[in-house]
């Protein structure tokens, strides 16, 4: 991903959610980078104490938090999100420090953000930024995370094509008053996928250090680039309806899902490792979880070779949440 | 749940897991309880050390873990539970000191255990433990979790009482041979409705402490019984879709929802505090989650009382995985 946004002339600022690790954090160091995406001030908090300093909260501020927005603002290049002007007032009557702020652009997604064609309201937002001594505007951040419902790769084209040209007629507008104007996109799928980004400076993927189920079923990576896997204890086994109950559940993997064509609703995916790599395991997943509880619908055949304590190596289907839950228990091999 | 307990002269084992507190804890031991229910071997070990002497690990034994069974059955009361003769003949090798096991019973849920009617396994299990010094049989355990999907009171008690019927054709099948012996029903649902628990000797409920929304929904509690709420920020407002984020996502609630009628996918309902107590707000849901926004489906009345740094009150889908997630930072009120 580092050679992929220097080949075409991006900053490359990983969001760090998805490992919130000092192991994974110190790779990115070796590859240079400095500038770091989180999504809270917790993580931006324990990042700056590792030495992180040029940090992004991809959030929408929350203004209860003003007093570790200050005490983060005094040691670090911070980067808040913002899409209203109430916000933004509050942060030019509450700031003691600098910090630097990015409009949030809806460009499809309809979590968050300004639709990128409603300029009366970004302009009402920019000047409110404009007018504070404390605030810099620094750009326009997207993250189209309707990409994860994309169903193949022309629909993920289709939509990080639609975020160019929204990002490319922000420019057009807004690159005269504001010449330094930086745009940023944020979601692996796109930034793993395509390779024209005309139109943006900064691209900001997090998932793709590990990749998860998910992303291997949009078609963001191959198997052997997933590099997160859940050892699950056997805790019991049911050959009259071929299913392993592992000690895995909702405490470990939350509860995130994706919809599978043949599975249904599948809650991460089997696999073993071999001499050659990571080998999938067909028709092997889970289809339930509780808290404690994953529920493995396997083949007869795997069943055979599994018993109480031995382990299942499972992909989950969103790594972000599971390394949130097992991050004082990961193990780095 | 008390009081029922001793009005039915059941024993009353609640379990910890939705609380993991030792706040909650001590409100039990006022009632004179002191024997619990935990759902892994962790939670069993950081109970023991606030004095609980008396646990059972409602979780199909895990033999990877038995040294920290070792290391727990020197000091407390230790009950484990088993459903097949290859775990039994692990322990009866492995264990130093002695524990006491109860025999998973599949009423119907179909996550673990052996089917009642299954009595060539149920005694060969029961051989098994019988035949070593270190173990002791206590009895049958069923979770009817399945109740958690009942549509309305009368399909619950169709459950409750097909449970019943299992649990007492295993007493007269085995307690010629084990007069002791002791049933255990754990399910919220059941226990919170149902009036008749003949056959069963202990329950084990514990989300009953919080509720959530789906046991609302269920109709195991009333409104004013609910007793976990979160707090959570608005963070932006979108007017032209009737829509607040929150902080408040899968990091904070894991990602459990449950099916209303009207609205779908449902991840918690939005509540207010007035002088008289709770009161629901109609039409006002969490729609999506994602990894720290919570959206919510919002009337466009209540949008225009709420404001960035403003709180949403929100009863949780399942307030066991929302406590698990956020214990550190509960504030009991």
């Amino acid at each position: 991903m580092a050679e992929k946004a220097r080949r075409n002339q991006l900053l490359f600022r990983p969001h760090f959610k998805t490992h919130q690790s000092e192991v994974i954090a110190n790779l990115f160091r070796i590859e240079g980078i400095t500038c770091i995406t989180v999504s809270s001030l917790r993580m931006a908090e324990e990042f700056a104490l590792q030495g992180w300093l040029d940090i992004t909260v991809a959030f929408p501020v929350n203004i209860l938090e003003i007093d570790l927005i200050n005490k983060l603002a005094q040691n670090t290049i911070l980067t808040l999100v913002v899409e209203s002007e109430e916000v933004v007032t509050f942060l030019n009557l509450h700031l003691k420090n600098k910090v630097f702020v990015m409009v949030k652009i809806d460009s499809g997604y309809h979590r968050t953000g300004i639709a990128s064609s409603n300029n009366e309201a970004i302009i009402t937002v920019i000047k409110a930024i404009e007018s504070s001594s404390r605030l810099s505007f620094k750009g326009f951040l997207v993250h189209s995370g309707h990409s994860y419902k994309a169903q193949g790769k022309k629909e993920l084209e289709m939509i990080h094509q639609d975020s160019l040209t929204q990002l490319q007629n922000l420019k057009s507008n807004y690159a005269a008053a504001f010449p330094n104007l930086l745009t940023s996109i944020g979601d692996t799928p796109t930034c793993s996928i395509m390779d024209s980004f005309e139109g943006v400076n900064e691209i900001r993927p997090g998932n793709f250090v590990y990749y998860d189920a998910t992303q291997l079923f949009i078609g963001s990576c191959q198997l052997n680039q997933v590099a997160a896997f859940m050892a699950c204890p056997v805790v019991a086994k049911h050959p009259d309806r071929n299913e392993l109950v592992l000690y895995g559940g909702a405490v470990h993997f939350s509860k995130d899902s994706f919809q599978h064509p043949t599975f249904g609703t599948c809650y991460g995916l089997v696999v073993e490792f071999t001499s050659t790599g990571i080998e999938s395991i067909p028709n092997c997943f889970i289809k339930t979880i509780s808290q404690e509880h994953g529920l493995v619908s396997v083949t007869a055949e795997y069943l055979q070779t599994k018993n109480p304590g031995d382990i299942v190596y499972v992909i989950p289907a969103h790594s972000c949440l599971t390394a949130n839950l097992m991050k004082n228990d990961t193990w780095f091999v």
